[in-house]
């Protein structure tokens, strides 16, 4: 494996900046403030055509003239300065880059060809790069901050990678307050060299993160993503937000990075086939990953909820059991040590709502301690402990009768809270909590600094709790079992290339079906007969009752004009079935005889190919209900086994799959085989353009295809 | 109709408190600070046993001792107090009072008992009275806040009523910071006397709430409620939260307010019918309410987004996109103005991305002006828009090059933003804004006191955008069309007194789809046989092919008995069929005749009694997908015709009811008038318990109802 660029590139121990000056109001400054104000510790070389120093450094009049070459070049120039300079920095032998400096491919031909040449040049120089277009980066553990915001605060946990620069500068700030930081966050710009699936793949290794959270608008390399993030996501949880899968997100998204968007549902597949958790806001980006990256597993479904007062205990209560958790009744032994804790109208079955009894000893010590150390539940919410933020609103109106300043009133009123702090850390589960206060209230502000998640509503942080359950799934997980790529079969290659050499855009369903009985998959019974008697004789064969369909590549949809008959009982019908087929045609056309499959449960597969996404299967509800309900789920070809299976399970309808209404339960091994081998023949026949099952009958538990396309 | 109690309630003159002193730590004495400090502009009695003032104003050693019955009497007293205080209130003429004490109802038996005494005593002097257990109110208007938190700020538009106290409290602060502000509030505690209806009634009637927001764990009366709510929807929104659904949330809940809690499906098809917005979460109750409080009507679909990122502009764009609006293209017209004030690298097609483009004017004033002035969107979505709070960032870094303080700097480069705060103001359009600074920051706060709002997500932007455009739907309802009740019909009386005076649970197949019939409900043409003989003279008038099912009101689940016999074509197949159901029955078995319908589509229908909720209207997709599927639908009855009608369009699966794959598109009017009819069968026969309309084919267009079943 080669190295992964971004371990030199996050990690530089000499940086260089070209278009960062002296004044204090333009971006590149800012920027370059940014490096030296957040305390990187490394060398900084300014480069600057006229001041002798930049920042009270020492100044450079031109890259050639450095004393050294750096480690990492970081570009704040104008677009049309960027290729000389970067041909500068390979000369004297800098191998990384970050190219701020937008203009190139989002701008449109011009910038692409800009963007090419930029390319060239770094290729030809080793070079590598993340951007051009982006916001820069950060790496607390140097530290190292390129952005032009504010960083400050202790390192984090939590790595980050995004298509919007955005995502890790305009909203430091907001981080900062609610005591979300970061371990690394790259932004990704246009990726013209490095990619999002190097710089997860870089996530995934770095040992100071602990969760990742992506922003993604688009994937240039879906199926490489796939291979890195299904190798993270056992040990380490990935959230992402997708955005784009809209016509007008889309553009708004292109405008700005040049991603290509793809169909929200086949993201949706891929997030699930390699594990990652999909979330719908940034909020929910940062907050949930967050929680991913500070607490222990949940090892199990028991919710512990303490609360001050029972909306918020009856909102936590509800959005866990929603989410699969529970929360269980406590034995009568806790109760009883709870109960003399709490004011008489309270409650101490779980919730345990203190009604509004402002002992921060009591919510935030002495119960969830005795909770925590029941053995009794898997992990706490918490909402209602409340410091000296209580306290300043307090103040406003008795203030005057107190007879001290706020400042007093609160030093006074304030309880030495370290205890409180530290017992969630004391405990191997998760602890989150809930406050209406900010994070000026000192309880707040310090769950934040011992890493206890705060959130502003008790729907949030119970919607975090089943966010580490839905991991807690994840990393139980069955391990992918990748087999290889059978050989590609000699007779469907033949059929294949008949139709493409007859310029026929589809298999008729006879020869679909054939090259789909190649790889094993169960298909109907059947044979081609091109006169009455032989379709008799076919009919014989197979037994009655059978079906008799017109089949030719040219007819793909053959209900409403007379070309199938169903439910056919004897030779008499079959003869008269096969006469109706041609006159229904008008031409003389071949008759496909095929076994009558019976059963209520019709399911759908198939498998296509999505320009810049490469080959998918789906698999789905069928029958008539097929369009009303769309309940198709899509993954990346080639499945394993496990991820074949997990489909099955994917669709909402998945209880018509068990022992249903007296049928028994499908062979979930069979039609794991049909999804995994339906993905393989795109892999292995390049020609095919999309397979269609549909339907596949459920005949008892057995599946089989009744009717098949493969469009080449 | 009698006059609201809370007319008075909310605007008293006078207010006598029992329960608050003068110790400013003490809850009751803080209750009684926010009446005066919060600017209550009436006559203020503290009753006080022994202090001659309580917090500067004269006390009264007893009730009996006021100088005139206060138009408002507040508990704060320990429970077993209330009783005679109340007694002393009711003798001295008040008559209206909130009892924020708790320790009734919501304790247990004894409490419960405590209760009942409350009202006995309330009933005898005509008090009308909020709680106990609650934690007061809240009027902007005259000022009065008898909450424990103080309020400030000037009246807002959103009124709300909540069976949780903490959402008018606890959360004053941070509605304070978000800048949301009540019109009206009021805790309901245990609802002893005034409830959530006369509440919810108060607030559509009240001029100054322009949107109502409900906290609700549980309905005592939903059909009153429903009565209001409908008519309160057409011209002023209603948003609420409804928790409490599961067995924790109802635990929690009861220990609180002991209000009882229902099944999830049934308040969310109540709220539908309503026309009440749900939300999911505190924060959207408060958030989404605002929006609906401040902004003009949405009256189409167009979207203009503006931003100053490529991220937020996306993530708007795909969220309102997901809501059904639309972000259209601008003219090119419009996309020449905007060009020249944005930067180079900028969209200006709409979405409008400034990129980090820091022009207050810009993206404040001079594009959203050309935007909203257009004529091309319908509401605008903001991101981007930063002041003082953005320049505070930056100066984090670039002070000591600054050369002067923070303040001076602010100073300095702080742009006068009336014009742009007053904006959206000047066009009837909804304006809503994403900002990731908090509420110090100038844009932000000022948009606030313009009552425009600000969220801090771009999703919770759009979100906000897509709930005017819910509540834009819910106006455009066509009105009710309520008819009166038919009277009872006699015969079918008559079977339902039958089936009770047997002893029987249900009625029978037969007798069941007798009753339907009486109602007009069409059900399949069919006769009941003892014999063979009369098998064959049914089949006859009816015509084959025919279905013969043994048919008893002890035999409810027929199938898997060989009870049923389907497709009999012909009068030796009667024959046969008849007797194999004597044999599989094992006795003499009365056997029905029905015609056979055929059809594709099968659905369902029923109405329940649901404790403590009233008669309820159930439709959904039937079938042996019913229970996979679980896509079923609530409504209360009676059902006018336009909710019947809405019913068939709220199913997941309503395409089916369209044309679909050649059939054709169900009789709307027909399967509403069933739905109609099903319900009025409750409110016409208190004797019937549940009816279960399973299926209901679509033959073609005409729905027959085939198998049907009800208990009495």
């Amino acid at each position: 494996m080669t190295e992964n660029p971004l371990n030199a590139l996050m990690n530089p121990r000499s940086i260089a900046t070209v278009g960062a000056g002296n004044n204090p109001t333009k971006m590149g400054t800012i920027q370059a403030l940014s490096i030296i104000k957040d305390g990187f510790k490394g060398k900084f070389y300014p480069v600057h055509p006229q001041d002798k120093t930049v920042l009270g450094h020492k100044a450079y009049p031109s890259v050639l003239d450095l004393p050294e070459a750096p480690d990492l070049a970081v570009f704040i120039v104008p677009t049309e300065m960027v290729l000389g300079l970067m041909e500068d920095f390979g000369k004297i032998g800098t191998r990384r880059a970050v190219v701020i400096t937008a203009g190139f491919r989002e701008t449109g031909a011009e910038g692409l060809a800009l963007e090419k040449e930029l390319k060239e040049i770094t290729r030809r120089y080793g070079i590598r790069f993340l951007g051009p277009n982006c916001i820069g980066l950060v790496n607390t553990a140097i530290p190292l901050n390129l952005t032009v915001m504010p960083l400050m605060g202790p390192p984090g946990l939590l790595g980050m990678a995004s298509q919007s620069g955005t995502y890790i500068t305009q909203t430091l700030g907001l981080l900062r307050r609610r005591g979300i930081r970061f371990s690394k966050a790259i932004s990704l710009g246009n990726e013209a060299d490095i990619g999002i699936n190097e710089a997860l793949a870089y996530l995934g290794e770095d040992n100071e993160t602990r969760a990742i959270a992506l922003y993604i608008e688009g994937l240039q390399d879906p199926a490489r993503f796939l291979e890195i993030a299904r190798r993270i996501t056992p040990h380490k949880p990935i959230v992402a937000q997708y955005v784009g899968g809209t016509a007008a997100g889309a553009r708004a998204g292109s405008s700005h990075t040049g991603a290509m968007a793809g169909p929200d549902h086949l993201y949706d597949g891929l997030f699930k086939q390699a594990g990652i958790i999909r979330v719908y806001s940034v909020e929910d980006l940062y907050g949930l990953g967050w929680a991913l990256a500070t607490q222990p597993p949940l090892k199990g479904k028991r919710i512990g909820v303490i609360t001050n007062s029972g909306g918020p205990g009856t909102a936590m209560s509800d959005t866990c059991n929603a989410g699969g958790l529970e929360v269980p009744v406590f034995s009568k032994e806790l109760q009883q040590q709870i109960r003399p804790l709490i004011p008489k109208q309270g409650a101490y079955r779980n919730p345990v709502d203190l009604t509004f009894f402002l002992s921060a000893e009591a919510i935030g010590l002495t119960i969830p301690e005795l909770v925590m150390k029941s053995g009794e539940v898997d992990g706490i919410v918490l909402h209602g402990a409340m410091g000296t933020g209580f306290m300043e609103e307090l103040y406003i109106h008795t203030g005057e009768f107190l007879g001290i300043s706020c400042e007093q009133f609160v030093e006074f009123a304030r309880e030495d809270l370290t205890p409180a702090l530290s017992l969630p850390g004391k405990y191997d589960l998760p602890f989150l909590v809930s406050s209406f206060l900010d994070e000026n209230d000192d309880f707040n502000r310090g769950y934040r600094e011992y890493n206890v998640p705060v959130y502003d509503s008790p729907e949030k942080t119970a919607r975090a709790m089943n966010t580490l359950w839905e991991y807690r799934q994840i990393q139980q997980r069955a391990p992918a079992e990748n087999s290889p790529l059978p050989p590609a079969d000699e007779a469907a290659a033949a059929l294949i290339a008949a139709a493409v050499e007859q310029g026929a855009s589809i298999l008729d369903e006879y020869s679909s079906k054939r090259v789909l009985a190649c790889y094993g998959i169960p298909v109907s019974d059947e044979g081609m007969a091109r006169t009455a008697g032989e379709a008799v004789e076919q009919a014989r064969r197979i037994g009655y009752p059978v079906v008799l369909k017109g089949c030719s590549s040219e007819i793909a949809h053959k209900t409403g004009r007379g070309l199938i008959h169903l439910q056919i009982k004897d030779d008499e019908a079959a003869v008269r079935a096969f006469e109706a087929i041609q006159e229904a045609a008008g031409e003389a056309l071949p008759v496909l005889v095929a076994q009558m499959v019976r059963g209520d449960r019709e399911l759908v597969a198939g498998a296509l190919r999505q320009p810049g996404f490469g080959p998918c299967v789906m698999f789905g509800l069928g029958g008539i209900f097929t369009e009303a309900l769309r309940d198709t789920v899509f993954r990346m070809a080639p499945l394993d086994r496990v991820v074949a299976l997990e489909m099955l399970e994917s669709i909402r309808t998945k209880e018509l799959l068990g022992e249903f209404r007296g049928m028994p339960a499908a062979d979930r091994a069979a039609l794991a085989a049909i999804l995994q081998k339906t993905g393989n023949l795109l892999l292995l026949h390049p020609q095919i353009q999309e397979i269609d099952l549909n339907p596949i009958i459920l005949a008892g538990s057995r599946p089989v295809v009744v009717d098949a396309l493969i469009t080449v």
